[in-house]
């Protein structure tokens, strides 16, 4: 039995007892949890019982973006031991998949993950988890920011199948948490001068605080215009990422890309969006998509450990689990100066 | 004074002398006209007169799909000498641009395109060309199949694009004379099957001519059907290609392509197409877009000169250019046996 | 108890019954062997009882070309039935291993090989094996060309690494089995024209009977003249395979690439070879290593099936498992004519 | 006439008047030269009179790295102005070749590049320049930096190729100037950690003050040893760039590289390297080699201006053109703790 923050079901959180399977297997670890992060996906099952095809049918643990000490290995564990403090990825694919098979266990369509129904999530006392989808934190890495590399293993995703090169001038649209980390991610990973865009000023305001990023309220200026002035009449960003999910910025991006860039689609529109394929036609622009993240837990502790990423400015409180239904109040509040907070499960 | 089929204005069409400039660059090669095929967008340009923002307000010579015998060269030229059989690649980038020089010169804004306003085309007797864009034709290949070149070349460039390995399952949406040209081009690039799907039966006849392109009409069969029975539940082709402009397509190929596979967007919708971004994003797909081509017209003779290629099957008719008209006539009424007309400038 | 080839010790082959662990695990299935080809690394055991640090220390089968047919399914095997005719890729990995999850399972340190000492080989009357690396033959793929699609996949892969383009010219250097599928898989990569060069007449024969090879002699005409009547002076091949490993090798396939081209290096030489490497830097050429094969054998499976490659006059030879040492003393003498020898273990 | 430095053979530096074509062509631009850095190219045409076959037959300008002030502007020039700060890429290629149409300008056999006999390099009062090989300076850059920018952009030419994906651990073998340039690129591309080895103490100190590279003495410590204590048994490096063109560093560049990861030859050794083939095939290593660099001058820029890469502590003294024989005679004794060395033109 273990303390755990349960989705009983919509709009019902409780903090309450829960029976777990604790099973070792010979390949897992068993992780006493510290740090726990909510997440948006986490706040829209509370509030709306379902996303998409995944619905809420029975009590689940919430939680998907965690760190924490290892207090059990099994018996081909090499790679971690006892007392490691760690971050876990929290899907979980059939390693025999033709998905897993080709090194994209992402979109394998049997990956279990934490906090999508029917699977529980991490908010609890302790998990137990495949060894090769545990990685050690360095000792300069904090709990806090060890749960924090779930979300920014999306922005280091986009980041990586964007091929951004050295010197390259980026565009961020949206300016959320997702968008925050992805312009961080950008210039982590060789961008110059990322732009990001948004119709929110306070948000801005904290990315604007990065230096490298230059935020742009919509409201008071246009994009394009600034685009033009950076890269030239004809021309454009090199590399944009879409991370808004919102109607009107598939024209921006389009506009904003340069011939023969790239566009990342990060943000994930409610309908399907009318789109303007000949003019991405007329440029020869690349399209990426992402599905959350895959091979890049490693390189994003590497860079928080390396002092190139800071993420505690986007830190915006702290809770104990015994206040995580509080947390999560807050969180469905929306603040607008709120990026990302988190529930301390140990001490 | 040359003779040459003009574009007087919309539906206007003559044939009479045009006086055309005829100094030969230090670069440059003179070709007499021999073959010379009809594109739909020289049919559009004389059925509309205009294609989006290009409108014909002056009299032009249609034609951009040509071949010729070189008659002179400038004094730099090595590469080719006069009496070669040559066919022509018919946009001119300003080679110093930054597309150009990157190796993008299908997208530098400033290209200058055969028969498209103002620019004249190449219907007519001889033309004056850069031997940087003027290719060789070996023995074995004929005027009509380099006049043939053009449009096969963008059904390379689409496979280029779509990086094809060998062995990859392909599909093609749209069974006009591209969607033909990319299917047998994914061939010759690796694919071991391709689907080609549409509702028109005659066309998708003749593209059942070829060994491993399999004709798929929608109007009977289950397209999704097929492509579940080849690659297995859950999974789908590896390379799609949207050929047919068609709105309802892009579920289509959304739903044919397996996670982690690749769109090559290659047909020009009329208007915004509503795309379901969250589909493609949940199977990691790849989109490329294509804009004319680049670096293909040697590839692309090279297929035909193997015999890998054999596009003597969708040759329908040709005409002198006396009949050049009657042609032209006998395009515009789609006539839905015809894959491609040609013009017989020279004997 | 099976009846198997069983390489007693360096130069001591026998057919004799041998005891072997038949479990068939959830994800494995087990199949009835029919066909075994002869490689080179099997007949290198043979003869010296080792390749580099792998010893033959105790009595270990031969064999890792193969196929056969199911005769029985693990507990969570759904792909594959009873009955179905199938081949068998020879290494698997620990598929948890870092190398396995980036998708190169090839290199995963852990692998486990088919006759690499101390695993036994397949040349025997039945085998367990993964699911997973279980591939379904088509009804027109024969037993034996599924034995082949073993040292075919090495060219697929090779071809896979070398990004070829629809169009290219190519090379082969070193006109041995290896050599000549390579140069097949290059054809049916979209290659137009391969050449192969070796010092052996009587293989350059075989190859050349393929459209589009094109053998060349290097004791009767120079390489690099070919290459250079080809490509153009300054110029060269867009990719280069060497499938030699003979030290010589090494000069031609930089002198023969053209700038920006790539060299795929297959062959492996026996000792370190002096390398030019500021020729290959003069050219910016892109250099790529291969090691087996990964995400191959359905590919080959699907160009063998789809009648683009045709691998029957490779074969030279079948001979029942009662004549198979008898099989292995001819591939041994290293007939000259000789491409493939294989070994029939069932009717 | 104009004063420069010239070589007027092997050994013989004077600074004197010359004369020099000042035709501004339309695409062209005339420069003041402000700042020229001393490579170890034009040393070594100072101290023996050639490089390879480029030998020193009459007195030849050296200097390639250069920054300075556009003076007259040709008449299609329109992304530059009178009075732009700037830098030159001082290779210039013929943009109509195989090559340059590609992308690939750099390998273009007839490209001219400053101080490469017989063309005359920059170290004097004006030169004029293509506009297009121009970039502009922004304010924030200094004319010294400016200079920089042509031994930077090998390293980040280096680091582009190498494909760097964030967070990649990598190595540099050779702490000269271009290694430690590479190693600051590798930072500035994404890499989290770059280690960097050599057998000179005062460089490696040098490279050792930049936070993420870890100098590593090899006279006093085990490389290897360090690559697996970071990386793993068995495991190794994401990306190596081999920077000393030392034979000896040919083997450790294998060892040290993760199975899959990517080698950079950047170093240029004498004579040929034997090399272990068969260990690059077991990894299934990736190599790339360099030759100057391509569209990296507006990246190297780029980076500078953003405040990421400081190329400051690696400024080693400034000369008058008045004293750059002494210079020379500096660069030529081979100070430890010199990295680069700069001539001033003009105040």
């Amino acid at each position: 039995m273990a303390k755990a923050l349960v989705l009983e079901s919509k709009g019902n959180l409780s903090i309450r007892d829960i029976d777990l399977p604790g099973h070792v297997g010979p390949n897992d670890v068993k992780i006493k949890i510290n740090t726990v992060g909510v997440c948006g996906s986490d706040v829209h099952y509370y509030t709306h019982g379902k996303i998409g095809p995944f619905v809420v049918n029975e009590p689940m643990i919430l939680g998907h973006e965690a760190s924490g000490t290892i207090i059990e290995i099994g018996k081909n564990v090499t790679t971690l031991k006892i007392g490691d403090r760690v971050c876990m990825e929290p899907g979980i694919p059939n390693p025999l998949s033709k998905a897993a098979k080709l090194g994209i266990y992402n979109v394998d369509p049997d990956v279990s993950f934490w906090a999508t129904p029917p699977i529980h999530g991490c908010l609890t006392e302790t998990v137990v988890h495949p060894a090769a989808f545990t990685f050690k934190l360095p000792d300069n890495v904090s709990f806090e920011e060890g749960a924090f590399v779930e979300p920014f293993a999306i922005g280091v995703h986009a980041c990586v199948k964007a091929k951004i090169k050295p010197g390259d001038i980026c565009l961020v649209v949206g300016c959320g948490p997702i968008g925050i980390l992805t312009a961080i991610g950008a210039l982590a990973s060789g961008a110059s001068k990322v732009f990001i865009s948004d119709v929110a000023a306070p948000k801005l305001e904290i990315a604007g605080q990065y230096e490298g990023i230059i935020p742009v309220n919509i409201t008071k200026e246009s994009l394009e215009d600034k685009i033009t002035a950076e890269c030239g009449k004809g021309w454009g960003v090199d590399v944009t990422f879409e991370a808004s999910g919102h109607p009107s910025a598939y024209d921006t991006v389009l506009a904003c890309t340069r011939p023969g860039g790239t566009i990342v689609f990060v943000g994930m529109p409610v309908d399907k969006v009318p789109f303007d394929f000949v003019t991405a036609q007329s440029k020869e622009i690349h399209m990426e998509t992402i599905f959350r993240y895959a091979h890049v837990y490693d390189r994003a502790v590497n860079l928080i450990a390396s002092g190139k990423v800071n993420l505690k400015p986007l830190m915006s409180g702290i809770y104990p689990l015994s206040k995580a239904i509080e947390a999560f109040e807050r969180a469905a509040s929306a603040q607008p100066t709120d990026v990302k907070l988190m529930i301390k499960v140990a001490e």
